[in-house]
């Protein structure tokens, strides 16, 4: 996993959470990216431990920690974050998008613990809830539609936490093909069209190296050159074994 | 919302998906990321249109597609992109974290459209959905739970499709004040602090410059300022009316 903080540090706190599904889907979410101590503030059912879309969340719902008020579930935390959809309250609160408010969670993590809070699937936190918060946290949705599923939205933003920015491609896997092998399927690629009676390849003088074009940005793997290649010999194999025959 | 190449190029496919409430979740985060075409591969409910946990999707549902192979569900598309959880499968192909693979789809998006499949909910694509696919990704989950919900995982693979790296975090609103403002509220707080007969004020020489530091940490805002200023000036004007009184 990537660096993240300190994962431990970190209290996923629900508020007033009425579907036990959700809070089974948030577990399901932390356990997938590491965040292990879930928090219930007030819960509309106590069987929220039998959630059963939580696959293999079950040791995450089994240690959460249910409490009566919002004050008792973050008191030791020494920030804490509350997440809204935007524009359906007059927000006192400092409100910034996800991407720039996770690095400040992380750094956080280093130090201390942090609550990141959500509410209701209704009503989102309420203003005494957003009153603990030290400031608030939202997802990029679009305006149209920005209400997000609580369990979605605890996943991006838990993605976010751990998301390592020096992630590199490696889009190919293997050895690239040498500029020899490329040559060579060039020339049997060449050697086929001829045995297959290919028109422009006598009309067009630019055609041999339109295909060596082609062929190169192909930027072909070593094993799949070799592969192809056979390919090729047998099919010029049989096209000048049928001649052979007509002949 | 943030730049994200063309979202409208992008073809969300769900291959052999069986639970109509995911591809109802699916549409959400859909839906709230601004991807609105959806394709279904041989769904196993027709029903699916009706899944009621798509709060606000229901425009995206509507307009899903259905094939019945993948070949005709990607046909259009010009990169198809595989999701996997890392490591149940022996992988041919390029495998990518999703942070990594998300600029090349969006880079994709600028000349063409891109198919993003995402497999059953029990074993996920298929070796012959996998060949289709130009490469793969994966979403950063730890090795002991690797396996996400797919709405969770559709919501977070979009999100990083939208996400926006230059975004700035703005934790103060306002106006930061003056340090005539934070010097006022020194001197004030100083005043109460007598006025309460605070026992170190004399015997700490130190005490003064500790006071001082400590509201410089807050890093106050003017109006915030403005606000404390007149709690300590009204604790002051108290505590003197009655001392006045007593004597």
């Amino acid at each position: 996993m990537p660096a993240s903080g300190e994962p431990d540090g970190l209290r996923v706190v629900l508020v007033d959470v009425r579907n036990p599904l959700n809070i089974g889907a948030v577990a399901r979410a932390m356990s997938n990216f590491g965040f292990l101590h879930l928090r219930l503030v007030n819960p509309y059912q106590v069987a929220f431990r039998d959630a059963r879309s939580a696959v293999g969340a079950a040791a995450t719902l089994a240690a959460a920690e249910v409490y009566k008020t919002l004050a008792e579930a973050v008191a030791d935390c020494s920030l804490v974050v509350g997440t809204t959809a935007v524009g359906h309250r007059d927000l006192q609160h400092s409100l910034i998008p996800l991407e720039a408010g996770a690095p400040q969670v992380r750094a956080h993590l280093a130090v201390g613990r942090c609550a990141l809070l959500f509410g209701s699937e209704k009503f989102g936190l309420s203003n005494p809830d957003l009153s603990h918060c030290h400031w608030l946290m939202h997802i990029p949705t679009r305006d149209e539609h920005s209400s997000m599923n609580l369990g979605q939205a605890v996943a991006v933003c838990l993605y976010e936490l751990v998301r390592d920015s020096g992630a590199v491609a490696e889009l190919r896997k293997g050895t690239p093909a040498s500029s020899a092998d490329v040559e060579r399927i060039t020339d049997t690629l060449l050697v086929a069209l001829r045995a297959s009676e290919y028109p422009k390849l006598n009309t067009s003088k630019s055609f041999q190296a339109a295909v060596r074009r082609v062929l190169r940005r192909l930027r072909l793997q070593q094993g799949d050159a070799e592969f192809l290649l056979g390919m090729l010999r047998q099919m010029v194999w049989k096209m000048k074994k049928n001649e052979e025959t007509k002949s």
